[in-house]
Order: structure tokens, then C-alpha cells, then sequence
């Protein structure tokens, strides 16, 4: 079996490979060819500290994996990380286990992808300025996907603790150079939201936090961060504002995401905008953008075939540039 | 996290320990206090071809754990383990997965430390002979947790295959030599049932094994080879003149196995004689054995809590005796 620990896959595994991987993710997952088991989830007694366990299967492409991610909000005043997760890669044509990698890595890195395959497929081709708001755990996947997807001039970023911005960009100015990209702490995300072509928000607020009236025609918006129904981070007024709404998993999103089940629920939306899967645009069928003045909106809550294809081009890049730790 | 593969944990851990694992297993699982959700099951295209994954999480004792278990029969042809399984020791305190082990040899023992538990706790005090059918994968910790239960001074195993039986019996008395019972190989299942005090069958059998009739009063038997419904190694006369009839999972049981199932379809037996489960047995609730005269019959399918439990003592008396590899 193959050890990957994060360092490792960093050392040869890129998020322009992973945004190949989760193409083909959203491809097969749209197209029907990934078997995704309701994933379990055991909850303690505190209703909050949560075990999950994640199994894929794609027969077409001989991958299967299991990602066990237990999630412990409590940790973080205990100073330990809240999430810890690991993912098991299986040869689907034997039922080896023939990786484990570092499952926080792989989450990161296919959550940053998802957003950039989004922008890659859905926004218009001269982007000059981009948005990120939130800068914890998944921010920088995020901007280095959205560098790789369109040449930015500058990112601005904020954050409800903008001392966490202001080190974030600091630390991503450093080692994200080679995109040649101004990454700028912003004060408020409204600032950040008013001039950009490409933003994203990944927060686990349960309020909008910009104002969606603020948003440039011709934008393109990754909502990251509202995974459960309780947490709506985008405003109703951008929503209202999409020319197109796309989605990961319409199932999934509808199922979890408080952006659009909370207005939906309200009535202050219809679906009329909801124009179905990333996967179907990426397969041809479904269009995407038709003008540079249309506002889209792509919604994600992440998707086990992220986690599947991901693990899957990662454990096939290290053995062929023979990375890892083998044991046993 | 810590690594375990089966060489080191067979240089530490004994049969015995695991016996003390499955014990609180079963008293914690049928006093209600493991939360085990369904396992996922995803089926290959071939109908053979499965993966698992079962999870399962003990609150009162702190434990949690996942194990993977890939189960392709056709490997077999193509010389390769038809097998694949890891066990993730899980701290529920905290959601680290601290340890990785060998989930094919945490499976054995504790499907042999099933037997050797219920022996412990109903079988009659002085046995002399054991039988065991069936000399596969799982046989050796059967073998072992039955001497461990009583004092033997011969076990007699048969096999369809008897050069299986002998080479497997040869073996035994190199490896399991401490305990000073001699192993024999016979030609027949009938003739080593018929002198047992205590008989283990493990086959994958889907018509009965031995001759029930043949079976001593005062004897024994744990039936460990029926997972399936369309499995059934039992005879139905053992199962009629048993005089008490004990489980592992009561549920899981009437769920799974042939050996049950199939004689309760046909109306061959009822469940008057089926007294519950092993766990209340540990814990005082239900009454084991009355006499040195009845037939004692256990069923076991085996449950997560056994690997629950297992792996979490394997992966403390690991870091006591500080073995294994520490990796990351």
C-alpha cells in the first residue's frame, strides 16, 4: 500500500491535475456512471462531532474509494484540527487498497477544483479582477484554482477577521508568484464583490455577507461555503440577479445547500434559472455562457466523485513519478 | 497515525486478547450501547464483485472505527487474495484516525474470538475432543480460540479438500504447540463430530456439512460458515435437538443466515428454542447452559462491534507496547 501524506502529494501533484480530474468528475457523475451509496454519518451525543463515511465507485473508469472524514467543531478551541480525513484509493479491478492519502488534502484540493473547472467552463474569457471571501481551510485551493482557470490582474480578499486576511493574502502572495497575480486583503467584501469578474465565497455564515445589488454584469459566482441547510452565505438579490444557475449536483445542492433551499422554501425564488448540472456542460450538453453580460451563478456542495477522481489521479501520478511511502 | 500490518500485530496480540475484545463487544452491543449504521454495499456489474464499508461507534467506551472490505471471489482464479481489508482505529474523542491495520487479520480474529467466547461462556466445563470443518482462511484463529476456551486433548478437522486438512493440521501442531492438543486431520466431518464436546464449522457450504444425529448430547457448536441465505452448512437435525440456540446479533442472524433462515422458511424449525443473544448471556440477563446434556447451538454472522472493539484494543495495547510504525 502507498502512504501520501500531504506534503508529498504537494510535491507532485498540481490543482491544474486535479481540475482535469474533477472534470471528469462532474463528466461521469452527470452522465450517470458514478455509484455514490448514501454516504453514513454517526453523530455523538453533543449533536455537533460527526463521522462520515464516503464510498464511490465508477465502473467505467475501474476506480472505487472510501473517504472517512470526521468532522469535531469543538476541536478548534481545543487547539486541534476540526476536520480529520483520509482517503482510501482501491483498484476496483481486484478490490486492492492500494492507497491512502491525506483525505483534509484531497477535500481541499477538489473543493479548489470544483470552483476552477466552474469558471473555466462558465465565465467569460478577459477576466481582469477576482474576489475571495473567506480565508480559512479551503481558501487557498480556491484562489489558486481561479488564478489557473483565467489571468487575473489582481484577488481581492476579505474575511470576517480581516488580520486573517491580511496574512492569508501575505502568505499566498509569497508562494502563488509564479501567476503573477496582486493578492490584496480587502476591509469589507463588498470592496472585493463591486469590481470582480470572478469571485468566490467560502464562509460557513449563516447571512449573506455581500450585497448582491454590487455584483458586475458579466461576473461569475462560486458559492463554497453554504453546505447545510442553515448556512446562506449568497444573497437573495444575486440570485435573483443570475441569468444561470448551475450546479455539482443538483440533488445534492437541493438536498443541502441553504443558498437555495432557503429562498426557494420562502418563495422568493423559482427554478427558472436553474439550468441543471456542470457535468452536462462540460459533456456538451447543456449550454453555458451565452453573452459577457450574463450573471452566473455556479452552486457546489461537493460531490464524492470529486473525492473519487481526485484520489484516483493523485495515487496514478505517484506511482508513476514513483512518490510516496510504500508499506508492507 | 499509527500502522499496523499482520506480522506485527500477531508479535503482540494474542487470541486471548482479542476473546476479552469480543466479550465486551457483545455485552456493549446487545445492551444497546454500539451504534452501528447499515453498511454500504456497492455490487460490481459481475454480481460478485462487492465493496464494504461498515462503520460503527461506541459513545461509552470512546471507540470508533471503519473497516473496508472488498470481497471478489474471482480473484481466487487469478491467484490473488479474494479479500482486501483495513481497518481505521477512530479516537471518537477527538475524530483522529490514529491507526491503520490489517482488517483481513482483524477479521479473523475476531470471527475465531466469536467461538472462543461463546465456548467460554456455554459450553460445559470438562471437554476432551474438538472438531472443526472446514480448513480455510478463517480456521486457525477458530482452532486457536477453542483451545483457548478449554483444555483439549484432541481436535479433529476436516476439510472437503483433505490435504487442506492435513497440511492445515501440520501446521497447527508446529504453531499452536503450547497449548499440547493434538491436531488430526480425518477423512470425514462425521467422524470428527461424532467424539466432540466442542465442534466450530466455517465453510461456505450451501448444504449441510455433517450429521446432525451423530452430534454428542452435552456438546457444543458454533456455526460460523453461513453468512448468506443461500449458505447452510448446519444439519437441520442439530438445529432440532438443540435444546438452547444462542446469536451473536439476533437481527444480523435472522438477516443472514442460511442456516436459520432456511429451515424457518421451510417451517422445519421454530424459534422456541432460540434463547437470544450471546452478549446478554455475558452480561447475566439470559441463562446459558443448564446441564451437561444439552446441545448447545451458536450462530454467528459477526458484527461491527466485534471489529469495533478488536481494533481499538489491538490499537492501545500497540502504543503500550509501543509496536507498529508511526507514520506522518
Amino acid at each position: 500500500m502507498l502512504l501520501l501524506n500531504k506534503s508529498t502529494i504537494q510535491n507532485f501533484y498540481s490543482i491544474d491535475d486535479c481540475m482535469h480530474a474533477v472534470t471528469e468528475a462532474f463528466r461521469l457523475f452527470s452522465d450517470g456512471k458514478v455509484n455514490v451509496p448514501l454516504r453514513t454519518q454517526i453523530v455523538k451525543s453533543d449533536n455537533k462531532s460527526t463521522f462520515l463515511c464516503m464510498p464511490a465507485f465508477c465502473e467505467k473508469n475501474n476506480s472505487a474509494s472510501v473517504k472517512v472524514l470526521n468532522m469535531f467543531p469543538d476541536n478548534i478551541s481545543r487547539g486541534l484540527a476540526s476536520i480529520n480525513a483520509q482517503v482510501l484509493n482501491i483498484d476496483a479491478e481486484t478490490g486492492a487498497i492500494n492507497c491512502l492519502m491525506d483525505g483534509n488534502y484531497v477535500t481541499q484540493l477538489r473543493t479548489g477544483a470544483a470552483s476552477g473547472v466552474a469558471f473555466k467552463f462558465l465565465a467569460k474569457q478577459n477576466c481582469h479582477k477576482g474576489a475571495l471571501i473567506g480565508a480559512g481551510g479551503q481558501a487557498a485551493t480556491q484562489l489558486e484554482a481561479m488564478l489557473i482557470a483565467r489571468d487575473l490582474d489582481e484577488v481581492q480578499v476579505s474575511d470576517y477577521d480581516f488580520k486573517r486576511a491580511k496574512d492569508f493574502a501575505d502568505q499566498m502572495n509569497e508562494e502563488l508568484a509564479k501567476y503573477r497575480t496582486k493578492i490584496v486583503a480587502v476591509s469589507s467584501a463588498n470592496e472585493a464583490v463591486s469590481e470582480a469578474d470572478l469571485i468566490i465565497s467560502v464562509t460557513t455564515s449563516k447571512t449573506p455577507v455581500y450585497d448582491g445589488s454590487l455584483v458586475k454584469a458579466g461576473a461569475t459566482v462560486s458559492g463554497v461555503g453554504s453546505y447545510q441547510p442553515q448556512m446562506q452565505e449568497t444573497p437573495l438579490e444575486l440570485l435573483q440577479r443570475a441569468a444561470k444557475i448551475y450546479f455539482d449536483s443538483k440533488e445534492a445542492v437541493l438536498a443541502e445547500a441553504g443558498d437555495l433551499l432557503q429562498p426557494l422554501q420562502k418563495n422568493q425564488i423559482t427554478q427558472t434559472n436553474f439550468i441543471g448540472e456542470l457535468g452536462k456542460v462540460i459533456s456538451g450538453e447543456l449550454t453555458g455562457r451565452s453573452n459577457d453580460e450574463e450573471i452566473i451563478f455556479f452552486k457546489t456542495v461537493g460531490i464524492a466523485a470529486q473525492d473519487l477522481m481526485t484520489a484516483k489521479s493523485i495515487y496514478e501520478k505517484a506511482r508513476a513519478n514513483q512518490k510516496g511511502l510504500e508499506w508492507e
